[in-house]
């Protein structure tokens, strides 16, 4: 048969939400950006409530960005953090973000199990979480097999991890979802 | 920026190996072709010693295949069963393979943490595993996240897991690996 060709092109939109020539300093402004895209692809019907920004550790400056795209494209591994994560390979050109420079993921929702793993590949040193795995639960977002044991791996691998970071921020695009009744899957 | 756009194009030779239009009956059956595209995948260069296969249950035409592609593309996200599940909703049109039909992903290896928590999103009733996490792990593949309750998870939503199918013919392959010279990531 023909195979397929998998084509991820990103919403335009992010580009009018993430100012690439700006540092966003402290966890505070990064998770702020994570979380505007989430609420920009609640807004504009892109998909799930979720949003993720890779930033350049040192310079502040946001390398590269996602949402959630798995409605949008019916594509059920385009998760926010995955997409951030191969948007951030190609501008890279390479299969690990790892090197002096730094880099770590800011998302506004602790990773699913695939999301956790994808973390771990991606070369980032260092993941921020937003609203909790409890949080996604409650609105009925499955978070799959994720332990307290698998944020521990992830630090043994030296990914230093930040959860409940402006989580009620991140709560509230949750439950915006919710209120305009947004799909569960 | 110039938001990239990220195309995953599959190696051509993938339709060497797979006929789409036999049933392949029987795990055994099934896990021969997914050691085949992983044998394949080192033979030719592509990538990690991995191949996946998702296939109607009922009728056990293959309905998708994947391999690893993390080098090829530069892009850690693109392991065996994510490319299989991605060209799968991709052929279906939808993000869930759920539904009548039944579709189970056979795959050469233990799944990862992505893999597995992919495999729970993408709606496949069943999954089949060739070499074991011990076997990725002791040619130097970590696996990531991954415990006995993670498989538990997965069982406790419905999905059949079987593992440690033709274990030995999947695991000869990750040794041709690493006899070639094959990188480990």
């Amino acid at each position: 048969m023909m195979l397929p060709i998998v084509r991820i092109d990103y919403p335009a939109w992010i580009d009018e939400i993430v100012d690439w020539t700006r540092p966003y300093d402290e966890d505070h402004q990064r998770m702020r950006l994570a979380i505007a895209l989430a609420r920009e692809n609640v807004l504009r019907e892109g998909g799930g409530p979720f949003g993720a920004v890779i930033f350049e550790r040192a310079s502040g400056l946001a390398y590269a960005a996602g949402v959630n795209m798995v409605s949008r494209l019916g594509n059920s591994v385009l998760h926010a953090e995955v997409t951030a994560i191969m948007m951030a390979h190609a501008i890279a050109g390479s299969r690990t973000l790892g090197g002096e420079a730094g880099y770590e993921l800011v998302t506004s929702c602790e990773p699913c199990a695939m999301c956790l793993g994808a973390t771990l590949w991606s070369g980032v040193s260092r993941i921020v979480c937003g609203a909790t795995r409890d949080d996604a639960m409650r609105i009925g977002f499955d978070e799959g097999p994720v332990f307290e044991e698998s944020y521990a791996y992830l630090h043994d691998r030296g990914i230093e991890v930040e959860r409940s970071v402006l989580r009620e921020e991140a709560r509230d695009v949750l439950e915006l979802y919710v209120r305009r009744g947004g799909v569960i899957y």
